[in-house]
């Protein structure tokens, strides 16, 4: 860099509003969209810079340079991501060089460690790459420990300005190195701290109700703790944030909102610690050590591909029987066929046969079964189409049986469907704090 | 509207650059991102009208008439979404006005729309509720069928300005409405048409080298065809677009240039008609009258979720076993412990025994099993993490094995294992045309 080096306690000016623009045209077709800003304001947000305006702009240079001008102007930090390959369409690098009014001067140094990485594959670094190596004057080029493009720093009157390859892999270890080495410099004493709270089995209106009381006291409070409400299929969310000095401040104001908005919602609380629903019932049946086994209908296996997700998770997880046919649904399971026949196969003795079948059938301690009607077609006026009936059957002789209706399409029908039965399985365990002797 | 209205046959400029704005400030936290754009973005397509522009930005007056000028300056046709709610935050409908220097009144009729709305639901219409009525002088209230927040047209000079609600389901059926009654009249003669051609079991390098004489050759004919790689974890796409005046001549192109691409893929080619692999798979069993039986181990039930995605798949689907345990594997499928032991669950025998297993249990004409290490844990210098063997069993006495080692973490290497056992069924139901003699 072409300015003096920075002392280690140096402090410069501190940043609060960054804008974000992603430059690439397959971000403008139908089928792509940029991603990367999410994880960035993530990353900006814990140093207590926020997000004010983001832009996606194609390869056309006239169009970075001008989004870039009227972006800078709501902004005090620059992050562009893409455009930093080594083909004539890449023109982020020019185009920022454009803005800021710097020249663009190759570095050989960048130039020698691209030809580096193509040398350690056994090949020769096409000339085309070069380009890789044009760095605006007083810039300077970050290592991409995955890739052939460097990020550039720099640091122009206005506020600092980050340039970060497209590619997530390249991208994400990039910005960590950044946020260490040069970032930090700029964040204020005060940073965002966040809590994220998860909840099934109540409606966005019913938890925005039991929780605004609290909220609004936080609301008012010094320093005041802010609260949104997201929701989705199967799952509410309450994101509270509150800027502080200490982190032990943030954390224990946190802390107490948390156990407050707790003490609001009971069990229908599942997460306070950013864990999702299938990693909350692995965590309990690991610490009961149950073992749990499946037997699923509509769901078509849904149920223990989440469950299996977790890392771990065969510790735990038996089996899943997904039997979609009535004959499976007798054969594997022991449902007898003039149960099915009586009932229906989505009713509540065909669910819980279900659930006690693979459980007596796999020797877990917990089974479920789950069984419904997905859609679009297969409903009729007395069992519509989201008609979902979930049995929990176990540990001991705990048994819960529950009838849905979910709306939507297919496969919002299964997932609302598996979020209810993770959810079933949870506040079962919840019951039963200790391993039933066997 | 305050102009004269248009004429049935009546044309206006032809529109070819749209800027999209998406209004909110939950789309800039870490969280949530503007997806709205992308349905918007292939309809506009559809009617020849490229996006070029894309911002996001929060609940700030200022912020968003400044962004509004600044996309305006690269767009013909501006489309912002949310923001239109009853509360104090929902500014979109102001910020427009005040950009186009345009007055905000009430319209009755559809303040009686809303109040009608909530009637319905036994509800009185909150006061708030009124700010959903402001309409810019000249616009015309767009019907909500899903929500109280009406959508607005306008058309000032400098190109039509459309407002649509924010979620989803209100806003996707009020944009097909908004295409028929006001946009189609400025699509121009010529419309985009497109092919999106999708492949598995080629890297992205391979399709590149083996397609680009032909879409290069493609990309210098009148009218010329453009096509795009995009690669993505276990599958790539070929996108194929053309500028056309009529359908016909379009899709008699597209067709010539697929049918090209067809041949030199040969059967790495799996859809040209924007199925899934798992409706292609359906597709195929469907069609030959087979029915499929799953043995999953380290794919947790993902292959069977993904196959019962597909409206109507039970016709197919038997049963899918998700044997986590090794006890598992042995009771419900058959598989002697003494080959696991000498094996290692991981291996293609056991893979192997899993398929020829189900198949026996369920009497599916076709069998899988996949086994494999997810990781992060379990991993061994001889058997790494991401290594998976995928075994299909019948039709008949068709017998396929085959090892992989997919890279990235745990919920990468179960999808790619998914994608690569859908593909290997339907390799084999590709080479058995036929229904086998039972």
């Amino acid at each position: 860099m072409s300015t003096e080096p920075k002392g280690e306690g140096s402090r410069e000016p501190t940043l609060t509003r960054a804008g974000i623009i992603a430059v690439g045209s397959e971000l403008l077709t139908p089928f792509r969209t940029d991603t990367n800003s999410l994880f960035i304001t993530g990353k900006l947000n814990d140093l207590g810079i926020e997000v004010t305006l983001k832009a996606i702009v194609g390869d056309d240079l006239q169009a970075i340079v001008s989004t870039f001008e009227h972006v800078r102007a709501h902004a005090d930090l620059m992050v562009l991501t893409g455009g930093l390959g080594p083909t004539a369409d890449d023109l982020t690098r020019e185009a920022v060089a454009l803005a800021l009014g710097l020249s663009l001067d190759e570095d050989t140094e960048v130039v020698e460690r691209i030809r580096r990485r193509f040398a350690r594959r056994g090949l020769e670094m096409p000339e085309v790459n070069r380009r890789q190596a044009l760095v605006p004057r007083g810039a300077i080029a970050l290592e991409n420990a995955n890739g052939t493009a460097p990020g550039l720093w720099i640091e122009p009157a206005g506020g600092p300005v980050l340039l970060l390859p497209g590619p997530p892999r390249e991208m994400q270890p990039m910005l960590d190195r950044v946020v260490e080495t040069h970032l930090a410099r700029y964040a204020g004493p005060s940073r965002l701290y966040r809590r994220v709270m998860r909840i099934a089995g109540r409606t966005e209106s019913h938890v925005e109700e039991a929780v605004q009381p609290v909220y609004s006291r936080w609301a008012a409070a010094s320093p005041p703790i802010a609260t949104t409400i997201l929701a989705s299929p199967g799952q509410i969310e309450l994101h509270l944030t509150v800027h502080a000095a200490a982190r032990e401040e943030a954390e224990s104001l946190l802390d107490r909102a948390t156990s407050e908005i707790a003490t609001v919602l009971g069990p229908d609380l599942f997460s306070a610690d950013e864990r999702l629903l299938e990693e909350v019932v692995g965590g309990l049946l690991r610490q009961r050590r149950f073992r749990i086994a499946l037997a699923e209908s509509c769901t078509g296996g849904l149920v223990a591909s989440r469950l299996t997700d977790v890392p771990g998770s065969s510790d735990y997880v038996d089996a899943s029987l997904v039997t979609y046919s009535n004959a499976a649904k007798t054969r594997f399971l022991g449902v007898p066929e003039s149960l099915i026949r009586a009932n229906g196969a989505v009713s509540a003795p065909v669910a819980l046969g279900m659930a006690t079948g693979v459980r007596e059938r796999t020797g877990a301690d917990v089974g479920v079964g789950i069984t419904g009607i997905a859609g679009p077609g297969g409903g009729t006026p007395e069992k519509p189409v989201g008609l979902v009936v979930i049995a929990v059957a176990g540990p001991g002789d705990a048994i819960s049986v529950r009838t849905f209706t979910f709306p939507g399409e297919r496969r919002l029908v299964k997932f609302q469907a598996s979020q209810a039965a993770l959810d079933a399985v949870r506040r079962v365990l919840l019951d039963s704090a200790e391993p039933v002797l066997r």
